[in-house]
């Protein structure tokens, strides 16, 4: 209903709407019309009411993760074409799963909060409500499933774009780890669900800290939030950039079979080209130097003997040689 | 009701066990016992039932695909440990895979009859009852999901072993069609859940025409079944026989990194290798000369022009020079 009420408040644009007409249209009472009003009021919307006039928004609350205002002006032909918004969800993964089968490329899911947010390999994931970003978007690549692990390589390198666009200072730490100043600010999850020859969808889920300033001890060291690192942007505007820039680079990848534009976002903002990481694996350390980022999307590394050696994504993880980048 | 009435008979070996006995350890009554006997009997169990003795089994109905029936001296350490069977269900895949999450490695689906069976890329399966083997196999390998693609090559070999071994001539057509006498008998729909750096299941069905005489018009050119093809076998017989062979080859690969004996399996078998094939790859067709199956279980093909191809699973379908093989 406070959907509803949202949407005929903006199609209404300058002009005011009145209680009266607003509660026959959705046939609820003008009592109910005030209550839902005063909801919207204290989730953030700017909401004037006038005496006799009625209703209309003041200014749009860009701030809010609204699928009215994502879609608001959204130059994309599929990504973000629809919005599924939540106050409040378990995970938007999980949700994006149970609907992909019956939903079409680009559906996206958003939620102020997840109550059970997960990050790679099971781990938890911290999404409070209102302090990032926790998205889901629906993909049906028409691609072999083994050619599904790069568009990781696309998410992360859409998101550095967008946010460098933005004026953020950001690097990758390949193959997709967003971080500022050092420090993560951004988890993907992709989720995969296919036959051996097709995919039948892949879930790609973003996290992003906006406005966290506290992190657990576990993971202070290495998180960190844009509010925390000096940036104070709207996440409506930061989840509208990120949805164009991936639409772009997902698109030279599935319709053109080019790789070029994602590998040189992540060539140009590596933070690990040309620094010495550790590559881990298992009980495994190597100390290596990062050379590049081969056609393929895998890092390429010289070993102290001088060899190189190309390193595939999932198999490892990397550290850098003095902490985490 | 009916599974526990047959577990209880079954574990009573030669001995009767009475009425009386099984309405006290059921918890139900005498007369409802003896209606579970009659639907039993109708199902195919011969069950023998003698004055002021009771009941015991006077053979073992072994062609009914009843999870006791395969468990039965099963010599495996996962695979089939645990196996789950429907007389019908929509699709055994289907059912493994709403509940993958929360079962163990191994467990196994049978089914007498499938409703909406599945095969590869979405298309119809027909899966009549009694008419075939119709099952699923959960499993949760610890490899990269790039790796997973070489499990139906696992599948398909385990089925040749398996089938040959009982004495059916089986050929395989790669990747992982299992043929007799130039025609499938045997449909793989390997189905995968993963995250980009590692699988959280994968669920390997399986369905093999066994009793089958007639095929629809599309298919009864390249679709056969084991009793039109002239053998009997008993379709417990097969399945145990199955998940035997794939339990040591899928060991093999997983936990010791090998894929020797599968390799040697899908050469032995190869009803290609040595000839001309076309490769068919949308509107393109090329007919080549198949050489081996290489390391990574990828066909190598030479062309006519003497230059030698590697050819990877999913990216193309191939046919005989005249015909199916």
């Amino acid at each position: 209903m406070r959907e509803k009420i949202i949407e005929k408040i903006l199609e209404s644009g300058m002009e005011f709407v009145s209680g009266e007409e607003l509660s026959k249209q959705l046939g609820v009472s003008r009592a109910a019309i005030w209550k839902h009003i005063k909801a919207l009021r204290e989730e953030g919307y700017n909401i004037e009411s006038v005496n006799r006039k009625g209703y209309r928004l003041a200014e749009r609350p860009s701030d809010l993760l609204a699928s009215n205002n994502i879609c608001h002006e959204l130059d994309t032909d599929i990504i973000g074409k629809k919005v599924i918004s939540f106050e409040t969800i378990d995970s938007t993964n999980d949700y994006a799963k149970q609907i992909a089968t019956n939903e079409n490329e680009g559906t996206t899911i958003v939620s102020e909060e997840q109550t059970s947010g997960r990050g790679r390999l099971g781990r938890h994931w911290h999404s409070k409500s209102h302090e990032g970003i926790w998205m889901s978007i629906i993909l049906k690549p028409n691609i072999v499933p083994y050619k599904a692990p790069f568009i990781t390589l696309i998410a992360g390198a859409s998101i550095a774009k967008a946010l460098n666009t933005l004026g953020v200072n950001t690097k990758i730490k390949w193959p997709n780890d967003v971080i500022v100043n050092g420090k993560k600010i951004c988890g993907i999850l992709t989720e995969l669900s296919a036959e051996i020859e097709r995919i039948n969808y892949v879930v790609l889920g973003i996290g992003i800290n906006v406005k966290t300033m506290e992190f657990s001890s576990e993971i202070e060291n290495i998180a960190t939030s844009l509010y925390k690192e000096g940036y104070n942007l709207s996440r409506v505007d930061v989840v509208k950039a990120i949805i164009k820039e991936f639409e772009t680079l997902y698109f030279d990848y599935i319709h053109k079979n080019s790789k070029l534009e994602t590998l040189k976002v992540c060539r140009n903002y590596s933070a690990i080209i040309g620094k010495k990481i550790y590559i881990l694996q298992g009980e495994d350390r190597e100390l290596v130097k990062c050379i590049d980022i081969n056609e393929d999307g895998n890092l390429i590394v010289e070993k102290d003997n001088g060899s190189i050696k190309e390193i595939v994504s999932g198999e490892v993880s990397i550290r850098g040689e003095k902490g985490y980048v």
